[in-house]
């Protein structure tokens, strides 16, 4: 980023008033009626009947459209460890998304934990007070252990976007991709370059997605992830293939798809080369790719490539996932986000990108009139489509696997606030 | 309160969406390059900034004017212990009194510990997520050791406000009240029936503004707390007295001031007949007073009265303290809330019911002409003036007593939003 790209992120965040989030009113609170409803003596109402069934909850407070985005800082974006309250600008620019895309209510928590057990407990214990919880920002392989214990402890959808965000929308994509190249996932030879929360994750979902975990050759610090190796987590070990490779050079050779969740530059002309017949090369390590779209282009003129940037072609975007995920779960009171959804969410997310948008979004939202190809694999952020599509998707598969607690679709009632308040 | 109001009141949290507060977006956030500085990759500067000196959070992120509101349901309202999650109407009552009366962002946390330890320890692992944080409901005698080492193991304010809101309102009024009555507060025998959270707090706070501990009696459900009963805590101990008194009308007989944080109706006519001359009667119980004020001045002509009801005079209400105080703590981002700036609080809602209201103001708020006398001690919730009299007291008082992090006052930068983003 340039200095004056730096300093304008610095203004942003502290100009005119420091934040970028305000907590409103949403009912009348001017007099001392309205006041009355409010809070005492009015609010000991909605108290008794949730005390009479907690799903009163959902009814009279705003939990129903409420997520909470926490993280302990332990993996900030890609500066690493730096702590909780270090964190909090990407928290709160996590909820700021929330409300941007889906119309969700949402709030930062940093926790300052002693241990991912202190971590959980934490989390379990004020989980109640939202609709939803967003895990961030958290380090592998402790967040799988975090994610797991508190999906059982808790009834409402615990989601860590930094995997299964990543992984659903590079699903999308790759899926995408893979149809251009005329290849079938079930025989793609995949490496993953990168072995950290959102790699596994990757691999994990495109395995549910039909890819075969032999064809899968994932690649840590040390190399290719083997079954000889004994360094291995068991997350890591899911996918120790038995293989003679070792390095990505050897991984590299005929492979049809390169995933890169590592860092910049790692991937050279040379081993691009050495991919097979219309490599497919998602790249998305941020702000510098594994490998720049212009060398990528420049060494092989069959490669289809996504990157985490906004600046080219197929950004692998994250904000193309969670907003739209947590409006279908909370719009059916889902109970957890399920595989069935996240399946869901990439079936809705790839078909997006092969309609066309219609002539009168375009001019709306200012959007350029791509068709799918090459260089249009997966939908833009600022499509408005994404909301009714992926929530509608994810809703649907809530319900028909069975974690949904309302049918869909749910409205609110129409009644208009002065229809109420008068 | 009739079905009518009961009605009201849930159709008010239900209608037309459910809840009182929505979390909105406070910098512009429609276009890629908006998102490019709110999201990554710009946030990641804040990020930085904070990580070399964690004050910059109050440059960057929201956690300045942050407050959170946090309850384990123990003792709701007057309804006892039904639980966290039936608090978050309450919760999310007091957040928006906050944004209503002093502009803070504000977000209810209803935490499910089995213990006061993991109450302690969820709330001091997110401490660092807000500014300030007012603890609420939650049941004496834990909500002290609770309250006192969070003070201690955090460096925001922790108030609780059933303890020292209470205390600070009822002192205000308290010491008009014996000024009305020509009697000084060293002088004045008091009988306080009720020994819960808030009632410990109200006669610290008066002993703190000069009543001397042996003219208090302090009643709980088993009559007047003395030395000679062995089944006190450490709380109720500070206020047993060397006396023979034992019951109520034991200790009204010849008493100033009579402060009733206990139940309806328990203080008959007949024991209002033994006070002194001129008695001052706070019958705070809600919605059903000690003793209702017709009886009480049907009994006796020469009463000063005050209710926790807002319809009839002189209403001892919380919002009269929480809000201002937060707002002059975070202004000067004091690192407590002490004893000197709850002082302060007492003095500057004292004074401001001697100041005649403006003209102006009175038509503007639609407020009524009273003069300060018997029935008008306190000063009104809507009286406009109360943000800047006690914000700036507090503040003040954090400044001079050293736990202040800023000089006062602070203004945040005079820049418009549309200035900084044209």
């Amino acid at each position: 980023m340039s200095n004056d790209m730096k300093q304008a992120a610095l203004d942003y965040h502290a100009l005119p008033i420091p934040g970028k989030l305000s907590i409103e009113i949403s009912k009348p609170a001017e007099t001392a009626k309205h006041l009355a409803l409010a809070y005492s003596p009015g609010v000991a109402e909605p108290v008794r009947e949730i005390a009479k069934d907690p799903e009163n909850a959902y009814k009279y407070t705003g939990k129903g459209n409420l997520v909470a985005v926490i993280s302990d800082g332990s993996a900030i974006l890609g500066l690493g460890n730096l702590g909780p309250l270090a964190s909090k600008p990407v928290m709160e620019g996590k909820s700021l998304l929330f409300k941007r895309f889906a119309g969700i209510n949402s709030v930062d928590l940093e926790v300052n934990a002693e241990s991912p057990q202190a971590f959980i407990d934490t989390v379990a214990r004020i989980a109640d007070t939202f609709g939803g919880i967003n895990l961030e920002d958290i380090k592998a392989p402790e967040c799988f252990e975090i994610e797991r214990i508190l999906i059982e402890q808790c009834d409402i959808p615990i989601f860590h976007d930094d995997q299964h965000g990543t992984a659903i929308v590079t699903a999308a994509g790759l899926i995408n991709a893979l149809e251009l190249a005329q290849k079938q996932i079930q025989d793609a030879k995949i490496v993953c370059l990168g072995a950290g929360a959102a790699a596994i994750a990757c691999m994990k979902l495109l395995v549910a997605c039909g890819a075969k975990t032999e064809n899968i050759y994932m690649l840590d610090r040390k190399g290719v992830i083997h079954t000889g190796r004994e360094d291995l987590n068991q997350y890591k070990a899911m996918f120790a293939n038995e293989t003679n490779k070792r390095t990505l050079d050897d991984a590299v050779e005929g492979a049809d798809v390169f995933i890169g969740l590592s860092g910049p530059n790692l991937l050279s002309a040379e081993q691009l080369k050495k991919m097979a017949a219309n490599p497919v090369v998602f790249a998305c390590s941020n702000p510098d790719p594994e490998i720049s779209p212009a060398l990528a282009r420049e060494t092989r003129s069959d490669v289809i490539m996504a990157t985490g940037r906004s600046d080219y072609p197929n950004q692998v975007n994250n904000v193309l996932g969670f907003p739209f995920i947590f409006r279908g779960a909370l719009d059916v009171r889902a109970k957890r986000i399920n595989e069935e959804m996240k399946v869901a969410a990439v079936n809705a997310l790839k078909d997006l990108a092969k309609q066309p948008v219609p002539a009168e979004v375009l001019t709306a939202y200012e959007l350029e009139a791509l068709e799918f190809g090459r260089e249009y694999i997966i939908p833009k952020p600022t499509d408005p489509r994404l909301l009714g599509a992926i929530s509608a998707a994810v809703a649907q598969a809530a319900v028909d696997s069975g974690v949904a607690r309302l049918p869909y679709p749910q409205h609110y009632p129409l009644t208009s606030i002065e229809e109420v308040y008068g």
